[in-house]
């Protein structure tokens, strides 16, 4: 998830990104949804505002909410629910992100003390249950049955994907299945429910929504994989986490799981010290990424990467031809790209 | 919330209390969300039915999805609507609980290890998670915009509760009126919402809604008084949470807010030590109890929880006289009567 703090501004070279574009083209409903963000973070209790703001302030582009601004726009939806919808995917994306935190232990956030490293595990839990309670509020006033049963499936879905990262977490027994089952829950539900609720607003049929489901989850799993590979190769570490956090928390992601299959006894010996029994020292990084490299463990995660954002733009094809499906289109190219 | 452990079963003395009495007049849709919330926690992912069962198995009385049956049927209502809303309301409870445990820091809940002691924070978290999320789409079954704006409005101030109890703990300062912001959420509020929803899916008018949800509201505030009455003067440890562990964690309850107005400063440097320094020592639970007597601060807790479940019972006036109702009039008694 550090990816998003990656996509902060515009591109090394000064030129507008793909990710700009989309904010700029959807620029006067992006202010309100952070508005509205702002606005349903307050509460009688003080702590409240406190945490989530420290959260909040420290940004995050927020491309989900950006995907469903732009995938109601896209199919012509012209009222103002898109709004609501859009802080509300992003209200589960921050609970979530919270009590992710917890679970990991973590310190750092997009280059930030984590929460919970400032107010305590307990205040974390509480306030991501209370952010994602207020992202149900925001749901039911759009009114929608259909938006509803599938922002509440998506939210089951991400924990279930969470519990199962969990199980598998320093486990080197993992397999491409096991982890490709862990990142569509954890990740991509949400980037396909954020699209497909734009669709419900606009009343499309259900081949529409279906193709902005798919682009949602293909975007999010090429997303998630392009995290992965940059966690083993990004040379900018100005922002957010650093080269190397997976590895350090024994994370099992794609290109371990492909070394893994591909590699000797001596190899396995190695990830299983690192990984599974946390036991690493110095030049332990640079030995995994050699191994990776050696096995073309980063450059297949990537090519698979490569896969979903071709599906992810392929499915837009049947919508509408706007402003808004190439500024989606473009955002697919923008999230992989940022890995070369 | 131990006290549910305490309602387990019959009175000593052999004979049916009143939640066995509502039990068994909702038998049949009791069985039926028993069989719901079996079939709901149920995942592929194999570790959340396996933690949500040691709580389920664990039992409690599910007082509240009873109060959902049973303000449904009062209201006339001949549906299954109130099976899918009373399972819900168990679920956010459960889930409750989870993350309650896990702020906690408990080992044991209804007198069993906890899911955070056997599992972890992390799974009870996640798991938590699940079960909320679950809620929510039984709630969208029910395909009523009132019940999901109620139930979610209750769950962010359940939230909202917990993050104030959170930040009233351990502090002797709390006043009366801090201690009933916190339980009227953090207890009241989904009470409230459980016997709400009844009325919302009969379709009653507003003025029988706003009587089931004072009943609630005020059953559920008496509940929690004679809880934090009785975890100074249960006799009886068979069940649940034995006496003193409110003191032992330096929980700010009503019994201390009021002896802590009452006492002097020998006191007062008591109650800091034990309750905000929690530094304990073998003797301070029973000269706790001497200063609460002396002070007449756990009957008058109790004298004012009787006066909150008159108030629910008289709630309940204005709505048809039935079975239904006299068995929602008894429970309220019930709830106060433990204490004695």
């Amino acid at each position: 998830m550090a990816v998003i703090a990656r996509l902060e501004g515009s591109q090394s070279n000064g030129t507008p990104n793909a990710l700009d574009n989309l904010r700029d083209l959807c620029a006067t409903d992006f202010a309100r949804v952070n508005q509205l963000i702002v606005d349903h973070m307050q509460s009688d209790v003080p702590l409240i505002p406190e945490l989530a703001g420290h959260l909040v302030v420290a940004g995050g582009k927020r491309l989900r909410p950006l995907l469903t601004l732009a995938s109601a726009r896209l199919c012509g939806y012209d009222g103002d629910k898109h709004i609501g919808l859009a802080a509300a995917v992003e209200f589960i994306h921050t609970a979530t992100l919270l009590h992710d935190d917890v679970v990991d232990e973590s310190d750092l956030r997009r280059g930030r003390d984590t929460a919970n490293a400032v107010w305590g595990n307990q205040a974390s839990v509480l306030v991501g249950d209370f952010l994602f309670s207020r992202s149900f509020r925001l749901m039911v006033e759009s009114e929608s049955l259909r938006v509803l049963d599938t922002l509440a499936n998506a939210s089951a879905v991400i924990a279930e994907g969470e519990v199962a990262q969990l199980t598998t977490a320093n486990d080197t027994a993992t397999t491409e299945e096991d982890y490709l089952y862990v990142i569509r829950s954890k990740t991509a539900a949400l980037f396909a429910a954020a699209c497909q609720v734009g669709g419900h607003i606009a009343n499309r049929n259900i081949e529409d929504e279906t193709a902005l489901e798919q682009y949602g989850a293909n975007l999010g799993i090429a997303f998630q994989l392009v995290d992965d590979y940059l966690d083993y190769s990004a040379t900018d570490q100005a922002f957010g986490k650093g080269v190397g956090d997976d590895f350090r928390e024994g994370k099992i992601t794609l290109p371990i799981v492909l070394a893994l299959r591909r590699g000797n006894d001596d190899e396995h010996v190695f990830w299983k010290r690192t990984l599974e029994d946390l036991d690493q020292q110095d030049g332990d990084l640079e030995r995994a990424i050699e191994i990776l490299t050696a096995h073309g463990a980063l450059s297949d995660t990537l090519i698979r990467a490569r896969g979903y954002a071709d599906t992810a733009r392929a499915a837009l094809a049947t919508l509408p031809d706007n402003a808004h499906r190439t500024a989606l289109e473009d955002v697919v190219d923008f999230c992989v790209e940022r890995a070369y």
